[in-house]
């Protein structure tokens, strides 16, 4: 009886116990995720949230700062940046198109204009329903709009067949790098500092990135030496190093490439045999000179006289957009594509099979990118609001931009390159040895130390270089300048100052 | 000199075969990729959509029919079935909160009724604008509401923090074995027949698909015993078996599952601790029985005598369910959730971690989840229109899949299981042998022969067993009952007559 009682204890005890071991564990799951690194989603984001909910709750009283300014992601519409209303009429029609039967009512009582009520019925045309999946390259009349805006832009023809919508331009560059990849020995060469999306997807792949450092002090220009070096080096090691990423205007770093600089890496990439991918999803998101896309550099030099032997004919580029950026902002519409050219026509059969596992980007997205690259023009109804809105969203960063700037520059230890792209400034910081030796006390890099110090002291949320890279020995912070208002750049003004006094 | 030029026109030479050696070929990139097999929007979606274009032009003349008929693919508002207004109406309010100023024109000119403008506001409180992304795992009150959804149609709990809204049910399995799957040695069980994204996507993770097949002549039901002698012929042969996958109601098969088949599957899953993926995104297209969810038969176990020693405490459940497929039919705007409970937390860390990669889903997409799993309830204003058109879009496809399963059975040759749910038919087609004969010759499978001689017959569009599998020596093929009226019924009727007659 007892020895029964004793058993059945036992293997009840044992069960127990092995039912406790899961299936699942952080030691048996897919390494290559555990090894990819996303901090602009990271640790900071989260406690960053935590106060903003501790706040919406009235539970925030003991905290020194009354609201959380997430700095720390590029999403205008979140920081108060107001949609277009030409591209959310579109939408709204194509979302309910029961509308349409009441153009008078829409235009005498509503604000539409008859050429947004034209847009939705084309693009109703287009994809029938906003409720059914399109092509997985999507759908055609809208890829052959992108096409006639390459055109336009560039002055050089561009085929629909060639382009690709995405689920924004993350989704694009999962696709390419997914088709890239074969394994380990499998090298992109990748600069520094980089928006993490391409080390975390070159991790998910178990591929290496091979990084060139962009030249910080002449405003973060690209290094064509340094990327030759970096590459050589890799192909020394035998990493098979087959494509390059370049993002332009930058990300994090706010510059801005020059047709030359383009053209010198297009060239490195010709002869190197490298497949250029060019992230260029803050085109009109420039504040110096003008923007150069690769795809028009590449035509120039195809059709110039160092096309020698058609070096340039067979260059694969593939250049990516987004209705995320810009003076768009529709994140949250997960809306992109990118051209491809070049590419062997078997890989991209592949990819298409990869892209139609997932079916189609979203179409509402679709036809958001559609608007954005064929916006009202000058004379149509809804031209005067647009523009004015488009300025308006423009000159709001430029003004924001310069104002931070003017703050960094002002800021004991701190180093800025002026504004020249994109929503974002990478300042170096230099900390003082006391604030080195405390951040290594809590056993953290030093500029995610400051970092922190600065969410707990003023709500503010920045992301630290390590999450993009930087040169050893160096560091820095990437912010937006998407917040509105300039109280909180002094907010870090004054964080700034007591830090540095604190750990002088 | 005639030495130098000879030199120079090899160089030059050299350099342009050189240059033609692009970075890519078929023979360098992801193997996995190629691997990956897709038929459901393969080989014969593609001719299909040549045909479409060719009638569209007025070249078509020559074809032997005047429509494309898709019914390879589960996509209801390309094939006229219309969206529910309230969704519609919610989602275009969102798009274009300016609406919101006018709801006196709304109510009294545009059909909106009080209820569709608070649940705009509602949700654009919640997620502040749909052009702004969400946090990554999908707006926190959305993932309330579908956690309270859970919570009525089980009678058990649902917690939000274990909701992750995902850009489609794909989107989801994606990222759950993007995270399970560990390498070559990763074998998950796959149903045979299947929805081709379970095997695509071990493929792009190059883990193993471990076929256990379904029981046709029983309603294609789950046969354990038939899973446990596959689980442990894979796990003898050294593969780490690590999570089973079930689709419910099925797809392909339109068989539905009820609660002890389930309660077995769990069982076994407990035994073997093996993660249950449950694809439920046909939970509302069930015409015979009732939909019994996967957490629901978990809860019970967990509760029941049967529990002993804790042994269903642990089981990792991953249920997923869709905005594209039930009456919702919103496959374009690419929403759905999975529901995780059991997992380990440093797991789900991992699993946030990688869908923060790729941001967030769209966020529209997140706000027709929230409306399908909150629709208008009785007595509301929006409740009787709504009630009506889901129960029209219920009776049409019940009517449909009857008259294609009456059509089948009195077809030569052909077998089919009585339709239960999801919305497709799987019949077994028994060819003659001259039929068997004639597809070898053209190097085909017999049932990629019978499908593509249908299309080139009749324009319609169904897909091979062979995409989705099948026992040896069995054909099938999937059609979607989707397509309005009967016509289409009849070309295929009428198809299979002369194609029996020619290869008799």
């Amino acid at each position: 009886m007892s020895t029964t009682t004793t058993t059945t204890t036992q293997q009840s005890r044992s069960f127990s116990a092995m039912s406790k071991q899961r299936s699942l564990n952080i030691n048996n799951i897919n390494p290559h995720v555990k090894e990819a690194k996303y901090a602009v989603r990271g640790e900071l984001a989260i406690k960053s949230e935590q106060y903003r909910a501790q706040l919406a709750k009235g539970e925030g009283k003991d905290l020194p700062f009354d609201s959380v300014i997430s700095a720390n992601i590029g999403n205008p519409q979140q920081l108060d940046q107001q949609p277009i209303t030409f591209f959310r009429q579109v939408a709204s029609l194509v979302e309910n198109p029961l509308l349409l039967e009441h153009e008078d009512v829409l235009q005498k009582s509503l604000g539409y204009k008859s050429d947004a009520i034209e847009r939705a019925k084309k693009l109703l045309k287009d994809v029938k329903s906003v409720g059914a999946y399109s092509q997985s390259q999507g759908a055609p009349a809208i890829r052959k709009s992108v096409a006639n805006f390459i055109e336009r832009r560039d002055g050089h023809p561009a085929d629909a067949d060639n382009i690709y919508l995405c689920a924004g331009a993350s989704a694009g560059v999962n696709a390419l790098m997914s088709v890239i990849c074969d394994g380990p020995s499998t090298g992109v060469l990748v600069p520094i500092p980089q928006y993490p999306l391409y080390t975390a997807t070159l991790s998910l792949l178990n591929a290496q990135a091979v990084p060139y450092y962009l030249n910080e002090e002449s405003q973060w220009s690209t290094d064509v030496e340094g990327m030759r070096s970096a590459l050589k080096k890799a192909r020394d090691n035998g990493v098979d190093v087959r494509a390059v990423v370049v993002i332009n205007p930058g990300n994090p770093t706010g510059g801005s490439l020059d047709a030359d600089n383009i053209k010198a890496v297009i060239q490195l990439a010709a002869e190197e045999k490298l497949v250029v991918l060019a992230d260029e999803v803050y085109q009109t998101n420039v504040f110096e000179g003008e923007f150069t896309s690769f795809k028009k550099c590449l035509r120039e030099l195809q059709g110039g006289k160092d096309n020698e032997g058609g070096k340039y004919d067979h260059l694969e580029l593939a250049s990516l957009h987004s209705i995320s950026k810009g003076m768009v902002g529709e994140c949250g519409h997960r809306g992109g594509y990118y051209e491809m050219v070049g590419f062997d026509a078997e890989v991209v059969a592949q990819i298409y099979k990869f892209v139609s596992i997932m079916l189609c980007p979203p179409v509402v997205g679709q036809c958001i990118v559609e608007v954005m690259v064929n916006p009202p023009k000058e004379g149509e109804p809804s031209y005067d609001l647009y523009r004015k809105e488009y300025d308006g969203i423009f000159n709001n960063l430029q003004n924001r931009a310069q104002a931070l700037y003017k703050a960094f520059k002002e800021m004991e230890g701190v180093e800025c390159q002026s504004p020249q792209g994109s929503m974002y400034l990478y300042p170096t910081i230099n900390l003082p040895q006391k604030a080195l030796e405390a951040a290594k006390k809590e056993g953290k890099n030093p500029d995610d130390f400051y970092c922190l110090e600065l969410l707990d002291a003023t709500g503010i949320c920045i992301v630290p270089g390590s999450g993009f890279g930087q040169k050893e020995g160096t560091l820095h912070f990437r912010t937006t300048f998407l917040a509105p208002g300039t109280e909180w750049v002094s907010r870090i003004t004054a964080f700034h100052g007591k830090f540095m006094d604190k750990y002088r």
